[in-house]
């Protein structure tokens, strides 16, 4: 799992990324552009779900039905996402179709043709995705919990407001595009097979270093209201035989130094069947079908985020188990809950090592996150050097508390 | 892409199938029981998630949570699936832990606990898992329209009926794990990193040949009413905002010689965002936020099923354009289209490929509806070999009708 990294910088302040894998035909890419939800102006919540589509809608000499017929001429598996910080736009492919598959999202970011009645399809298309939301509450819960969870823009939704893009023009989005599409804040991250030298200078030699909209960026996310203490609950009504539960706590981002003890007590909880939330609310009194925590981060904030899904009979028995099971860790953890995180957390890390689509993700986030990439090896020596003792003293000094809760379902229910 | 497969029979009959991958550290193994929902008894819908769940709870000398402790211990990552035809366990894993994870598995099939306590727990977790699917309508709709599509009792939920689970005994289950955990009829499939005559030794040597329900397998699946003709429908009211319609129709089998002729004109359809149901149903006219088509087989009936996601208005329109795509098909195909849809489908080999959990799945599957197992090349070869001329001949010796149509949503709409 011994890695090396590839790492380029281009004159317009675009950083390159590369993960080489050996003995794979397949190559990953994903563009992370600071266009994410929590970077856009106030007023413009669901506009990157907008732009993510209507880039696709036509860039440089092709129309949409054109680029789309280019795309898929080249078998690229698309893959996108949204976050709180980034659009990321990429997909995993052949290599050898990578050089051609550059150029056109070379076309895409950089000369999309934004015309006007592609623009109304696309925020259509948004708006029914929120509507659409309502028929997903596991995944509503969840949004909604990042919302209450981490203090504002950082928490906004990713897939939108209803009334805000109903108000979203097409000029406000021409706006935000030429503004947050900025390439000296974007990260290029590849794992696979590629030649890192070819595609430097593809990307030196191409339009990277044309864009219109170079180092005239001002991150709107210049400050953020902290969080503020104290439990806080949200609940949404809605007449269903389920009750949704979604449960956040602080701690620590990865770059503090206790962050692979963070890790740790997360596995500790919900790492495996043999975890705690598992087996205390889901094996032993069979309080829910899905109950499950992870780590969830921001670059400013990070906490521990749970879902359970139960009945509105078990729901308080659920959630006050589950703040009963956060709360119970600090007191004791056996040596055997440790050696197994470990080993879970290592067994992740060599499936994760083993997908070029997963690594690109994996290395662009980390140079985003910690300014570099950290090799398998290295996250691996840092999981090694904890401890039965360093995670409890982790506990004890961080204590799980402000525990923000949101709930779906017919009836309310109390966080004590 | 050339690959050698492994392949053993033990002497009771179960297949041991591995597909070597170089330069992979991971390995992912999957035990087909011929368990799956269209196997069991009449009246015991849903079995088979409370099966699945119990023979964890508990198996050899060790109860549920020392299991539970010795599966994390390995850093399983559990692989669990329901389909018509079997219970498939599994996971992937450091390939060095799979000798003792095969014992794990080895207890957990052939000599699980299967305590009454146990049972009830299991039993209620799969009702609510049942209730559950109320909020994932989605879901919901597909299962529905499997039901609606295929033979009984071939289309049998695989997520249960609330009456029948709240019927089912431990008794019950216990005779269905007695006579369907039949060792004769179970394939074990591995890719990855493995020693192929160390597992045959493994698993001639341990308890495999040891099952006490060898040979006395009666299939309860010898006969099946052969479908109606004629399109089926059937609505769900649901007062949300919005509509999720399912709708499949007849194709050849995995057996058939036009199947890939059949793949290819899925793929035309729905195979990327050129494709055609995307292009006209989302991207042109904006009618769903959601759309695409897949092909789906059992080892008796295949069909084409679609899925959208749409608002009540726009339904009706949805389904008609759809439909209108389907019947269009077999009018004219252009060679750039079939082209595409052959680097899309070569693009998705490779990248299948690569992950040792993929080839698993696959090389067991193949097994089971052909009887042996393709290699990559052939399918390659055999997408290759192909043609406009060849699917349009497929598509008019084999005109799309009958559609069977299921809708969730506040109001019905009409089927044509």
């Amino acid at each position: 799992m011994a890695e090396n990294f590839d790492k380029h910088i281009l004159k317009n302040g675009m950083v390159l990324l590369g993960e080489p894998m050996e003995a794979v035909e397949s190559v990953a890419f994903g563009l992370m552009l600071p266009a994410g939800a929590a970077m856009l102006p106030e007023g413009c919540c669901g506009a990157g779900n907008v732009i993510a589509d209507w880039i696709f809608r036509g860039a440089g000499d092709k129309n949409s039905r054109e680029l789309g017929d280019a795309l898929d001429g080249l078998g690229l598996h698309r893959a996108g996402s949204i976050s709180s910080s980034h659009i990321t736009i990429g997909a995993a492919l052949e290599a050898s179709n990578l050089a051609q598959a550059l150029d056109l999202y070379a076309d895409i970011i950089l000369e999309p043709r934004l015309e006007e009645d592609q623009f109304e399809l696309a925020r259509q298309l948004a708006i029914d995705g929120v509507y659409a939301l309502e028929d997903e509450p596991r995944h509503k819960v969840m949004l909604k919990l990042r919302e209450q969870f981490y203090p504002p823009p950082l928490g906004r939704s990713t897939i939108g407001s209803i009334d805000e893009l109903k108000a979203l023009t097409a000029q406000i989005s021409r706006g935000i595009i030429k503004s947050n599409f900025n390439l000296s804040q974007t990260i290029f991250a590849v794992a696979g097979k590629y030649d890192f030298d070819a595609i430097c200078q593809q990307m030196e030699n191409g339009n990277w270093l044309n864009g219109n909209w170079l180092n005239n960026y001002q991150s709107p996310l210049t400050s953020y209201h902290s969080a503020k203490g104290g439990s806080r609950y949200a609940h949404i009504n809605n007449d269903s035989a389920q009750v949704h539960i979604g449960l956040m706590t602080e701690t620590v981002k990865p770059t503090d130094e206790d962050y692979y003890d963070a890790r740790m007590a997360v596995s500790v909880l919900s790492g495996g069947m043999s975890a705690r939330l598992f087996t205390e609310v889901r094996e032993k009194r069979g309080l829910c079908y899905a109950v499950g925590a992870q780590y969830h981060t921001l670059k400013d904030a990070a906490g521990i985020m749970c879902y359970a899904g139960t009945t509105p009979e078990k729901a308080q028995e659920t959630l006050d188990c589950i703040i009963g099971e956060f709360n119970r860790l600090s007191e004791e953890i056996a040596e055997e809950e440790i050696s197994r995180a470990k080993v879970g957390l290592k067994s992740s890390l060599i499936l994760q090592s083993e997908s070029s689509s997963s690594r690109a993700g994996a290395i662009g986030s980390d140079y985003y996150m910690l300014g570099r990439v950290r090799s398998l090896d290295e996250i691996k020596g840092k999981i090694e050097q904890t401890s039965v003792d360093s995670v409890l003293n982790f506990l004890r000094d961080n204590k799980f508390k402000d525990f923000t809760v949101v709930t779906i379902g017919p009836k309310e229910i109390r966080v004590t």
